[in-house]
């Protein structure tokens, strides 16, 4: 078997990409949704580290390697499809967000609008140095 | 304040998409990934159902339709970039996988190779009669 088996399985997107979720290992929550190619997601099973794929900066991105808050990889699941696929981490400072939030999915629907539940956890100011 | 407002807040892809990933709202376990287009997230919160898009059929998708798995919207995130979706739901059924699993995600990555490590709970013959 080819190292790079489980690579082949997946199916890609047009430009080479499928959608990470990156889940905290023990609670479950969901803290957020990020892409990922071939090499991001070998390098990710490589070194137990989250490295997805930045689409706005065309450029592959080491969660973590501004902020410190990386994400120490437990288990990866693939879905029936083969087209998404779950990082079961270890979420380093506990702060997954930009904003300084746990997760990036801080905001709720109520009454028809998008309100902020989840509170800032440390001052992004103070995470990007 | 317009009531599809908050369809605006969110970053639809070029073919006007946004991921919607469905969580069981009591145990945060993810149960699926599939995509929604502005009329089926506003159907979906206005009958409080969940209904997808179908990129494969390219028509909306009433989740349970033939199964009967339908999900129930307990309450729906939105992440900060405004692309992604969760929503929490009540999977009746307990089943939202079309193999007849819990979750789609239920391939993990084990030395290298995908394996199934999450029982079939109903034979999908048996569902889709």
């Amino acid at each position: 078997m080819n190292d790079t088996d489980f690579l082949d399985a997946i199916k890609w997107t047009e430009d080479g990409l499928v959608p990470a979720i990156a889940v905290d290992h023990k609670t479950n929550k969901n803290l957020m949704m990020a892409w990922m190619n071939r090499e991001s997601l070998m390098l990710t099973v490589e070194n137990n580290v989250a490295v997805y794929w930045s689409r706005s900066r065309s450029k592959l991105w080491r969660k973590g390697e501004s902020s410190g808050h990386t994400q120490q990889i437990k288990s990866i699941r693939l879905d029936c499809d083969a087209d998404v696929v779950i990082l079961n981490v270890e979420q380093i400072g506990g702060i997954a967000c930009h904003t300084g939030r746990e997760s990036c999915f801080y905001r709720e629907l109520q009454d028809g609008k998008w309100v902020s539940v989840e509170p800032v956890i440390k001052n992004p100011s103070d995470i990007y140095k």
